[in-house]
């Protein structure tokens, strides 16, 4: 089945996205496979392989590619003397940040019954929101680190955390908005600076040198991980920075780390992943404190798919597990009841 | 500005909506507002106020009506000679079940920048999964009674709980699926019913005669409560009764119950309405035990909109705040940096 890499979106991530398309196109290049954009206007577009460089759409020459609209099981392009249907294909949901992460494009793609690879409704508000992320670990046995969250309009003061902390915007990822905060004198530009970009907040003890792990997995026919990365970085990785991680392919040497914390990791992934992951590919990042593992983030649509943490990663990506919709119908029985009651 | 309800969709609690939304119409009657039905194929129509009876939807002839596809802003009807643009309105999402209340609906109106009185991605999520439901209302100080969830091809065994229990789906609304578990011989039994809907269960203590009240708010310039109603009823409602309970249109009256339970109630409907549930109308089911409030159920779209439980509904229902996304734009800025950095 082909594959179709939908990418861009309105969201703080949309030229990363671009990024991790062209990306993906450079790993996928024998593979039966379209292009989808989706502008800041909401506007889908089909651009061609030779097409994919970031100029096409930095410069807004994309607009000269046809434009798509979503039919049931695919999209159309339509013409003053001919329309085209582009159907049977999977969509590779690779919208970073709002939008893909957030649910709205497994909602409009499920809503046009067209296969995706991509985090659920509910997957993606457990992973996309950070506040539900700890709570929802925690649920299920997964530590995290303690956390405190802030609203726009409500008190600026720590609840129990001590400095240094970290501070997050609740929902964004590639380290947008994000600060690390020493002392008290600080902490009001941080909280400013995360506000900028949403009215929620998250703060967390940052903890200097702490170990991060990152694994990778999905499902096929069974759980399936990627080599465990420890990446390297220096404090927080800045956007800049991020950004260009997401343009990575090739694959990366394995973390040192023991059997026992390996299979510590793998556990933690399985228990975030089944059910609620299924049909998507994620990142969990960890970190190792005292040889226990507490989750930091799981990133549901990685850069790139965390393509480099695979060794046979085409494989892997043509074979991820779709659950199929419950399909529902009526026979509109209790209104033909309630008819017949009437007379 | 005039409202659209938007009615139907695919769930088991299809013919439930359809009695809301003509429940609804009674209720709006001077109101300046619009129908719009969401049938099995997921195709919209257009249903004008006299053709708002149950058999015009169990008989099909609905299909006799405007047949409209999303747009920019609002809905359009393609005709041979003339189009139709439909815009400037609030939806009100009346799609009970799946679809309207996972999310789904939300997203698509969202996508296409259309306002709407609906649970968001987030909120759907938390009221529409049971298991989530209690994990987010633990986690603000709201009691909920103990659970264990079952999987479909997991083990059939309790693991703290004792019997009685009522075992439920995971996500369905309007008592489908639910049985009450006396002894251990019937366990297998509820079961299997309830997996017939879903591959996920919940099961709770059943506490007999347990007093449960319902409590609706809204947010429009403040928190909006409703009465407090102590719903008389057997030991579950099954569908058909539920069903009934759609389409009540008169206020009802208010429980009788102290000061400070209410007060209770209140502090408990604020923790969880705010701030998820913001642009959504929604009803907490709480239990009382020992005078102490705990959650049973948030219902974020509930029949006809919980319209009998407010003294001034029509008002208030005009009136909801909805919040506006937030708007992103991209400069390229990055895109460009490299570009420049490539020379």
């Amino acid at each position: 089945m082909k594959l179709a890499i939908l990418f861009g979106g309105t969201s703080y991530e949309h030229e990363i996205s671009i990024v991790s398309a062209i990306t993906l196109k450079n790993i996928l290049q024998n593979e039966n496979q379209i292009f989808i954009f989706l502008d800041f206007d909401h506007n889908f577009y089909k651009i061609d392989s030779e097409n994919m460089f970031a100029k096409k759409f930095s410069d807004g020459t994309y607009k000269k590619e046809r434009k798509l609209n979503l039919i049931k099981g695919g999209f159309e392009s339509k013409g003053i003397f001919k329309s085209e249907k582009f159907t049977d294909f999977k969509v590779i949901n690779l919208i970073h940040g709002g939008q893909g992460e957030d649910g709205t494009i497994f909602s409009l793609l499920e809503f046009h019954k067209i296969k995706t690879i991509s985090p659920n409704r509910e997957a993606s508000t457990l992973s996309y929101n950070k506040n539900l992320t700890k709570i929802f670990a925690n649920s299920i046995g997964v530590k995290t680190l303690e956390f405190e969250t802030l609203h726009i309009r409500g008190d600026r003061k720590l609840q129990k955390l001590e400095f240094p902390v970290i501070v997050k915007p609740l929902s964004l990822g590639s380290s947008l908005g994000v600060s690390v905060v020493e002392k008290i004198e600080d902490f009001d530009y941080a909280l400013d600076t995360a506000f900028e970009f949403e009215e929620n907040i998250i703060i967390e003890p940052f903890i200097q040198n702490v170990k991060e792990v990152n694994l990778a997995g999905t499902f096929t026919d069974k759980l399936v991980f990627s080599n465990i990365e420890e990446p390297q970085k220096g404090e927080i990785l800045d956007f800049e920075t991020k950004y260009m991680d997401f343009s990575r392919e090739e694959t990366v040497a394995k973390a040192q780390i023991s059997e026992s914390l390996e299979q510590k990791l793998f556990d933690s992934f399985e228990k975030i992943y089944l059910p609620y992951f299924l049909g998507s590919l994620i990142r969990c990042d960890f970190f190792i404190i005292d040889d226990e593992v507490y989750l930091n983030e799981i990133n549901s649509i990685p850069g790139s798919f965390a393509n480099y943490l695979f060794p046979n990663f085409v494989d892997i990506l043509k074979n991820i597990y779709i659950p199929t919709p419950h399909q529902i119908q009526t026979s509109y029985k209790y209104i033909n009841h309630i008819q017949k009651a009437k007379g």
